[in-house]
């Protein structure tokens, strides 16, 4: 039997969505239910996963138990949180197969809803000294970022790589890579250690969300829980879109299309095509396996152990994964 | 010379203006932008003043300034915050005059940059204690759960008076009143005091409330900086509002046009004169008077300061306001 690579932290992360039923409840039933309704529609427990992993990786025992919980799940409410408030800005009508929860719940007590989700992680820091508390906010600073530079690029075929990685970086990887470092601080870690972890979840991150352009653009709704081309329709470059427009063959034909600010579905269906011709998804998924080798090379100091290897896995996984 | 209620104060609040300019200050200009925008638009400043006056009146002393001037910054970023979330969500076009951020920059990029202050807030926290934390989280928590607590009470014209004061306590007097703690907290106040002090930010802050009640009915434009009856045109049972609805002879009146679901400028006007005619806005001005009272009454035990003048003198001028 092949163990999955969370095997080792199953225990931990059941302790995770336990801490966050907790950390929702409010006397206002609707705000939990919201939360519940976001947080329960699945996702893959990345950001506290990463967490939990760095920690246990790094020695971290079961005195630091409650700490660690606690900082893991206010790394995925965050998620929420900014899952519920892109949604309200995208207009995007499905989020894992369910509806959006503006589209359920009305926008404004959506809108609500992801501030008191900020407010419950908030909340969780308390228990936290000033260094994790600025890595965590560095963290959410560089979300709000990110989300005005990818605005910013809305509609633009000339993004950069060098823009879309700082863009990846700041909505995905820096959130993972926090998390990381938080874990291996929280486990003592010598200051070494810790950045190694950093520039094993930075990594990690990038290639995640490269991964996620690859399956907008080839995956499919029901697996993806969303409609595919979501990107495509919305404007943003992602890096699939990106070398598919760089692409000398295809790219004049996708970038007329991916200009246009009314989209069809047959404007999607025929950037598709033009796509499915070229090697655009296979360049992107050649960018997402250094990153995933970057990853895997941060871990060389860190002494083996199951944490470890499942640390490996979760990065070999990543690149596989089809939903 | 008569000396404004915060001349003893008037230092430390340009430090709370520089400390939110440094607060502030994203790589992405247009937050910076955003929040400079509403944060410069003026606003009395009640939250850090109350703040202050309370770690004054208490002996704080320099040895802590910089703590404070960071708390008073992050409570007045919230209120930021907030406002700018909630006009996204009222879809109020007018805030201290200006038009409303989402109106200015668009609901994206004001959605954000509400999400950029809050994290922003929460960074200035760092510095600060768990039970500090805690203070803070549980006022903020207060303010969503208000909201979703007044869009329950929308178009409700038998909103119970306890209903009510309810959601002024969550969207008002809580995040005075946590200043108000903290200011006392980190003046090494004993227990009794933390609580006087308090109640006292606790009863300002719905006296303050039912006064912007009133002046919503009977202020004008230019000196509000937003058109008079928004909540009538929003559907928003404030105080004035529901002692018209419950007075016997114009109540039916009023509560005819308050239920009809698109109000126009004839219906508002008609109400308003109606409520002219009735006591309906002294009723108001006795109860904020009696929390003003409550508020005063609180401050009993301080030691008499040049501080505590001012908050009383505050208690009192804001009773009389007409901005």
């Amino acid at each position: 039997m092949v163990l999955s690579w969370d095997s080792p932290i199953r225990h931990e992360l059941e302790m995770v969505e336990a801490e966050m039923q907790r950390g929702v409840f409010s006397e206002q039933a609707i705000l939990t239910e919201i939360s519940l309704y976001v947080i329960g529609s699945g996702g893959k427990r990345i950001r506290p996963a990463v967490t939990l992993l760095s920690f246990r990786a790094n020695g971290g025992d079961d005195s630091e138990i409650s700490r660690i919980i606690k900082v893991a799940s206010a790394f995925e409410m965050i998620h929420a949180a900014t899952l519920i408030h892109d949604d309200i800005n995208d207009a995007g009508e499905l989020r894992r197969g369910r509806e959006a929860a503006y589209k359920r719940y009305g926008v404004q007590k959506a809108l609500i809803a992801g501030d008191f989700l900020f407010v419950r992680s908030f909340s969780l820091g308390g228990a936290f000294d000033e260094r994790i508390i600025q890595i965590v906010a560095e963290a959410m600073t560089a979300i709000a970022e990110s989300e005005i530079l990818q605005a910013i690029h809305e509609l633009d075929p000339d993004t950069r790589l060098k823009e879309y990685i700082k863009i990846v970086i700041g909505k995905t990887a820096k959130p993972i890579e926090a998390g990381a470092r938080v874990g291996a601080y929280l486990a003592k870690a010598p200051l070494q250690a810790i950045e190694d972890m950093g520039a094993y979840g930075l990594n990690l991150g990038i290639a995640f969300q490269i991964i996620d352009d690859i399956l907008d653009v080839t995956g499919n709704a029901s697996t993806l829980g969303k409609p595919r081309g979501v990107d495509f329709m919305d404007g943003k470059p992602n890096l699939v879109l990106l070398e598919a427009m760089a692409d000398p063959t295809i790219g004049p034909e996708v970038r007329r299309l991916f200009l246009k600010k009314e989209k069809t579905r047959a404007d999607l269906d025929a950037a598709l095509s033009f796509i499915a011709t070229s090697d655009a998804v296979a360049k992107a998924k050649d960018i997402a396996k250094e990153y995933t080798a970057k990853a895997e090379l941060a871990l060389a100091n860190l002494p083996e152990s199951d944490h470890k290897r499942s640390m490996k896995q979760l990065a070999e996984s990543l690149v596989e994964r089809n939903t």
